[in-house]
């Protein structure tokens, strides 16, 4: 039996794997190009925010990268140390303000000034000091998926650079606020590097600016957004990411902040999902399976593209078809118009970077259970969340009937 | 306090709430228009699982239109009678078929003949004999979304008349199956009669063809997809959609099977939700709320339309906005470009028809935990599925920590 048959065996499908041994040469690789400054690595936790994802994350000394208090609480649990722990996001609610401030995280990224005052009341009303950071819209387009993409005007992230230099002084005068951070993310699932060097030279200058109002900024936060490869795109050159980045921080005394997710995790996962039958139509080949839009649904969602691999038929004549779910819409597919060779019952399908915002946005929609997690290192596998049952999906309602 | 503003004090945000007299309503209008015939209205479980919803269709003498062994066992557990729960779906998977089998309900529709393979031999495995219906794809265009039009070759669903034919023979010839019942669904949120009524007219002469080769076939099932109203859609008259299938029905001793899922529930559900902050970019004002994408889907995944209402700022100027939540991504958001007065923090906003698709799809992405659910019947209100907490969430990968 090949490796993910049997996986696919002994846990069921279908299924999501992740390679621990891949993500750490991910993260070494993109530690090493930015070893000339300092630098903070801090995982975007919604790409992936399994406990023990996170965990492996700790032991490679990253950060997390959070967007809400229930990510905080996960990067804690899983040994992130506090001061590594970003928390960002457009809509923060009072009670995650505060119980972000109680734990005493490395700073609130903050995207307008009403956000601002509320995090300043909640601080005051804590006697704390809010240790803040500015997220900059510089109006850049990253020409990625329009879903994904926030660095322009027309989305609701971040302010422009005139309010930025308001909230900076205000937040420089007040007692409840410490203005330590600037950061900007333009989007996700960037492949060309300029628009990044084009935002970095932006923020920069604007921190030069803040230094001249005595306003001193520490972390300089280049957001995550570095692209992988889901068909054929060009990916950008860790190397020259890195340079045009330090280019623009010239003499600059700030630690680099990176908040990938999809670079760290995505090419790193599978999903697996099995054959119940093919189905030719007299029009179209369809190859049913039991994995559905509900376990994956970036095809559905942005249109996405993943590689799809069958082990063992190698060399098998191939032909086109839809991979396509059990849910009821036309919609639950994950792919179409792929070659693949003729499938039977039972066959196992190889979902490729599936590692990046599968599980994470995964529904029991269609009362489907979600699906188990597995990890797999130093020639080892293992759970890392068990598989739903009927009771686990029911469980919040049943006291009720 | 308005009566959405004291139930979101209640209960907190962001919720879900169904008017469950509505629903009553609802079923019985349209089982008034069926009455000159017999008829099984089976509610689609997959537009709203909550097991209260599913229960309060018990009482009204509904049945339930599954489509994942989980729905099945929703809708048993709720107390909907066995003879009157139907499995659908392109792709059971054997052990969801042995289950339903064993659970002796009315029928399983099938949607191949590589399907009707399987269950044939489960059948036979078990010793009992399948009863089956056979959905039938009659290539007609319901002129709806993409996603949720179903009923073309294109798409994966059900077969062309002329594969019907032979399952239809091959089922009358096993000892395993029965064929009792034909079926077609076309697709979701139609507003326009006339294509029930040429997919009726088709699979009723088809009804008669196979009466001559001594199949007789006893529910007619004309699936779901009677659209609701979200904006100004003109919707179907239920009279005309009654009489337009009996027409086809002429004088075929069936019974009539009807599988609404949205028209009982959609535009009796409400989602509530909280402002956290305005903000305008100097480009576009942003209502920044407590909901997002990963709590309804819909406009994100459709681009539907659902009207937001606020109580108690009648007569207020209104301008045009974004309403978007605080999930990290441009794709979340719960309307764009709409009219709203001028709103402040912890002001209640109702998102209009959303008691289909709504709590069904959403999920925890961003670590955001799934929101309550509350039923509103005879002036009272109750909560039918409680609000997830943190460890709620992380309870199936804390152990693997």
């Amino acid at each position: 039996m090949t490796k993910f048959s049997a996986l696919a065996h002994t846990y069921g499908t279908p299924l999501y794997l992740y390679d621990f041994d891949s993500i750490t040469h991910k993260f070494s690789a993109l530690k090493d190009v930015f070893k000339a400054r300092k630098s903070l690595i801090c995982f975007a936790v919604k790409s992936n925010s399994n406990l023990s994802v996170l965990k492996h994350m700790a032991h490679l000394g990253a950060g997390c990268d959070c967007v809400s208090i229930g990510e905080v609480k996960r990067a804690l649990l899983a040994g992130i140390p506090k001061y590594k722990i970003i928390f960002s996001g457009v809509g923060k609610r009072d009670d995650e303000i505060e119980e972000a401030l109680r734990n005493d995280i490395l700073m609130l990224n903050l995207e307008s000034e009403e956000e601002m005052k509320r995090v300043e009341i909640i601080a005051q009303k804590l006697g704390v000091v809010a240790r803040i950071s500015i997220r900059v819209n510089p109006n850049i387009d990253p020409k990625t998926h329009p879903y994904i993409s926030t660095g322009l005007h027309e989305n609701k992230f971040g302010v422009d650079i005139e309010s930025a230099k308001r909230m900076y002084i205000h937040a420089k005068n007040s007692a409840s606020l410490d203005p330590v951070g600037i950061h900007f993310h333009i989007g996700s699932q960037i492949t060309d590097v300029n628009p990044f060097k084009e935002a970095a030279d932006v923020l920069a200058n604007l921190v030069r600016n803040l230094k001249a109002l005595k306003i001193d900024i520490k972390f300089f936060d280049v957001g995550g957004g570095i692209g992988i490869q889901y068909k054929e795109e060009e990916t950008i050159a860790l190397y020259d990411y890195a340079q045009s980045i330090f280019a623009a921080l010239g003499g600059l005394d700030v630690t680099l902040v990176c908040e990938p997710g999809r670079y760290l995790v995505g090419d790193c996962g599978y999903f697996l999902t099995k054959v119940l039958y093919e189905k030719y139509n007299g029009f179209k080949r369809f190859v049913i399976v039991d994995g559905a839009m509900n376990d994956l649904i970036r095809p559905s969602l942005y249109q996405a593209y993943h590689a799809i691999e069958v082990e063992g038929k190698e060399g098998t004549e191939k032909s086109l078809c839809d991979v396509v779910g059990p849910v009821c819409e036309s919609g639950d597919f994950l792919a179409k118009n792929i070659e693949l060779p003729a499938l039977e019952h039972d066959d196992i399908l190889v979902v490729k970077s599936a590692g990046a915002y599968g599980f994470t946005m995964s529904s029991n929609y269609n009362t489907r259970m979600r699906v188990a997690e597995v990890a797999l290192e130093n020639g080892e596998d293992r759970l890392i969340r068990r598989r739903e049952t009927f009771e686990d999906v029911i469980a919040l309602e049943k006291e009720y009937l």
